[in-house]
């Protein structure tokens, strides 16, 4: 069942850079990827830490894990092609969310079940939609080639199936994270995110369990949380100027209080993080 | 600064089963001791799931790579010889808790510093302790050869440091974990702990944004918690039957409610528990 508010978070591309080697890098992906789905995060923006000086390859690279270990496995070789930065997914751990299901026979199929495909073959009256079925699904509707669809099932004839596409955010269920690479820093980003509220992550905010009646009473009252984490190498308060960071955010949280390590990695971060503001979301 | 109530984690010997070679365990390992760190616990049972069956191998392998991680880099060689089952530790990341100090030379050193240290000789009046120093350190007390101590100094001279043996225990800050390989039964441990509040997690417990009142008032009352992870195949409440769950332990929590994925790995559902328990533990 999805739970509201909406979670979104936002990484700098430096995420991963304090990794040496991608198959390190990759780990660490796959583990934020879990993190994600385990807590139905519905986006991911990865900004740029430096604006004038952007981690151009690590980022792309991030991009491309965290996408590729959102698609469901019988969809991947249709849509990622062979790429050096993909070299490690085998590593990925599987994510199990309700739009990761198994490729299926025909037979087995019912009407109103949603699934993941892809547009292997568009014309001007009708689409053919590749969701591991053993069929391709018939969409009357012209869509985009090679595009990533959700597709409804409406009717289940011999050998043949309908399916009419659905916007994913309109499902009950949890149905997998976008990353969207921007090509801007966190201030601008933070600028534009109106009417949601927005949570920095910083060893030197507030202890968060002192502020959880005020977090709690700011949560129920919106529909979308971006929370934000800084880099490796540089906390958000070193990224931003603690007065941007206060003008443009409504908390600044540390969310592991007397931590005895001297840093906490960002996907460690991920972890802590959304397992509290999903504790505050569910509190009565 | 050391918190309190003091954590206490148990974790089945099957904790790493799930990963098919040394390499991802190590890495899973290497996020445990992470999250252990962090969250400043100090103590790590690792149980027999099945009483009957024990996964030894596994269990040793686990019990040796967080054992390795928690030692000052410096004193590593010493203590760990070369082991197959350590040959990834490369990979492990480093924790940076007060008691990783550096080597140091020993004009640098200051009276009332404590460091960890290995026993190098040990004769009936005095022992010569090396930790990461110049010069070894003079302790007039004999103790066991090759055995791991904390060293607190208490007299520098030109080329000479004495110093005395400490609790780890009674040190303001955190100090590391101890890893307790058991040859028995989460059950036989949980009787054995009085006085100690036990909550056991699991997808089947209460939803912990409800009992947020409850579990504050219990864990202010006690000076430690243990907290209990069931296996990668089996939850805690397949290895024990719910009666005897329940009736051996405070607290049976769902610490990810509406979880979307199936599952919840061993290493996420500690940085998850921990992140949460540590909060309310904090809470005002």
């Amino acid at each position: 069942m999805k739970i509201s508010p909406i979670f979104e978070i936002a990484i700098p591309d430096t995420f991963t850079s304090n990794y040496g080697n991608i198959l390190q890098r990759t780990v660490a992906a796959g583990f934020l990827s879990r993190a994600l789905s385990i807590f139905q995060v519905e986006k991911v923006y990865i900004y740029r830490e430096n604006v004038k000086k952007p981690n151009t390859r690590v980022a792309r690279q991030l991009f491309k894990i965290l996408s590729y270990a959102e698609t469901p496995q019988y969809l991947r070789k249709h849509i990622f092609r062979k790429d050096r930065d993909l070299r490690y997914v085998g590593l990925l751990p599987p994510l199990r969310t309700p739009h990761h299901l198994l490729k299926k026979p025909i037979d087995d199929i019912k009407r109103g079940e949603v699934r993941e495909g892809v547009v292997i073959l568009s014309s001007k009256h009708y689409s053919l939609v590749y969701a591991g079925l053993d069929t391709l699904i018939h969409v009357q509707e012209r869509l985009p080639k090679d595009s990533r669809v959700t597709v409804e099932i409406t009717r289940i004839e011999r050998n043949k199936i309908e399916g009419k596409v659905v916007d994913r955010c309109k499902l009950r269920e949890y149905w997998g994270y976008s990353v969207i690479l921007l090509d801007k820093g966190i201030e601008d980003l933070l600028k534009e995110k109106r009417g949601c509220l927005k949570i920095l992550t910083s060893k030197w905010g507030n202890n968060v369990s002192l502020m959880i009646e005020e977090l709690k009473k700011s949560i129920k009252r919106v529909n979308r949380v971006l929370i934000v984490f800084g880099g490796p190498q540089r906390g958000l308060l070193e990224i931003m100027s603690e007065e941007k960071a206060r003008k443009l955010s409504d908390f600044i949280l540390n969310m592991a209080p007397y931590q005895a390590t001297e840093t906490i990695r960002m996907e460690e971060a991920v972890y802590i993080s959304l397992a509290i503001l999903n504790l505050v979301r569910l509190l009565p």
